[in-house]
């Protein structure tokens, strides 16, 4: 079996390329042949160095919005799934420039699909997010939580993928599925609220300025629990679309983390200044309550609460 | 007051210019200036022909999926208002070319949006469709139905298109309007199944080749009315989205519309032929229940139902 991981170098497509070299397909026990895009913009290759050299590794620096690039691909390696993981994640830049949105997370999703439909791939994992709702913060967010109106691009760009998604399934007899999954946190990050703080510390120990009034308060899945997911549930859908939210039980709030980080690296003198306001930035969901309900049905569950990700993953960003 | 009517040599747009050019604005007394933006892919002169000489009126040729130069019309014209309704319209034709949804739907609203960022216009109308509810025909459609899946790339443009438009208006605190509509029809139709039956029971008086099983069943609403509630509503929105449902009672089947079309042609012989099959193309919804609500409690009311609306529309358009 052949996998394209579009994204493939980036913090979350990263690891699933790791976790698809170690996996093996139970019925034939054969190894997954990996063949990753990135662009190497939000990713990189220090990402992907431990198993780039692999035979059953392949790296194409390529801008997966570039539909022709993308099409030379697809038709050469003929892959058997695709795991669309590519898109802006620093949500904060895109709030200033939504064009990025367009190209990096809305246009890479209409290529992928254009180029599935066009070599006739049907199985598709889609990495997509909490972000879609938009703010709700009095509900509890399940997959049939109505009025979805999402408040940044990233969301919006997010949304319209999954539009794109529902409509190329059906016209193409494919096979999708997707995920909405909050914050995932864990090695190899790159920007975010926990990357953030060890990195303010480390220049001034004595102080660390939170973005809003520290209460935002959301659920972190540890990066290795969504791994597990996708894998759980990829070789496993039939027809259609399936959606499931994804995430971790519980929720941490930025002051929290911001406690566990300066315990973390043994900080007992810092004193937390806040920019203050109820959102971190513009377009921020400040507070969300998420229903794992599905998921859980469907016999899966994260290994790591919200607050033990967290902590896992201070320690190894440090 | 000066309204920029993106896709106005349209068929339904050229209606709203029609309409814009006659309005007074209450308040004021004064007319309203109209800047049409088209490039005449779908939309003609023809449709503009009786108005592009009025000072009042101004056309500009353009691609308004052609971000810059549409900046450049924002930069010079300036408008209070914009009414997007720029898209593809011929969803049979993008069932076999995405593209065109991608570029004309979608691209065509990220650029409209965009240029109303950079120049600081705060007030939209949205035209958008009852394709992106899916195919959900067991349910009657209201504005807070779940977990909406377009069967269509047309459908799924219009969907990524209101997150859109939900992430720019919370971003830069617009006021929107979204109309989701089914289908349209009245004088200058380009397509859809009134424009096909007129056209092929005119070169065949004896035969009408039916698309489907006849038993597709939609409401249809006349443009004049769609055009009232636009103008309803548009300028008593106040702040955010603001979604409604809009369409005219009742429904009518392709049966029925064929039957009206001979008996306003005159014809008593003609066979009719089907194709077979519940939808008349891939994509295509077949049968659907629109709850009007929503539309109706806030004071307003399409005058025709949609067997009139399907009459009406026949005789106009012999």
């Amino acid at each position: 079996m052949k996998a394209l991981v579009v994204g493939g170098a980036g913090f979350i497509g990263s690891h699933l390329c790791d976790a698809l070299l170690e996996c093996q397909i139970l019925e034939e026990g054969k190894g997954i042949k990996v063949v990753c895009v990135d662009d190497l913009s939000l990713g990189s290759e220090e990402n992907i160095g431990h198993f780039i050299a692999r035979d059953s590794f392949t790296f194409y620096k390529t801008d997966a919005s570039d539909i022709d690039a993308l099409e030379d691909i697809f038709q050469k390696e003929r892959p058997d799934i695709v795991f669309h993981l590519a898109a802006n994640s620093d949500i904060q830049a895109s709030a200033k420039r939504p064009e990025i949105e367009f190209k990096n997370t809305y246009s890479t999703t209409f290529a992928v699909l254009s180029c599935m439909r066009k070599t006739g791939v049907k199985r598709l994992f889609f990495a997509s997010t909490s972000a879609v709702y938009g703010d709700k913060r009095e509900m509890l967010l399940d997959e049939n939580t109505p009025n979805l109106m999402p408040i940044s691009y990233y969301g919006a760009a997010k949304l319209g993928s999954e539009a794109l998604i529902s409509a190329f399934t059906y016209m193409n007899d494919m096979q999708s599925l997707i995920f909405r999954f909050p914050n995932v946190i864990g090695p190899r990050l790159t920007h975010g609220v926990i990357y953030d703080f060890i990195r303010k510390l480390r220049n001034n120990s004595l102080k660390l300025v939170i973005l809003g009034d520290g209460k935002q308060t959301k659920p972190y899945i540890y990066v290795s629990d969504l791994i597990d997911a996708i894998l759980h549930f990829t070789f496993r859908i039939t027809e259609g679309v399936t959606l499931y939210n994804v995430g971790a039980e519980g929720d941490t709030s930025v002051n929290k983390i911001a406690e566990i980080v300066c315990a973390e690296m043994g900080l007992t003198e810092t004193k937390f200044e806040y920019t203050g306001g109820e959102s971190g930035w513009k377009g921020d969901v400040p507070k969300f309550g998420y229903c794992l309900d599905k998921v859980h049905s469907a016999g899966w569950k994260a290994k790591y609460t919200s607050d033990e990700a967290v902590r896992l993953s201070v320690r190894e960003n440090l």
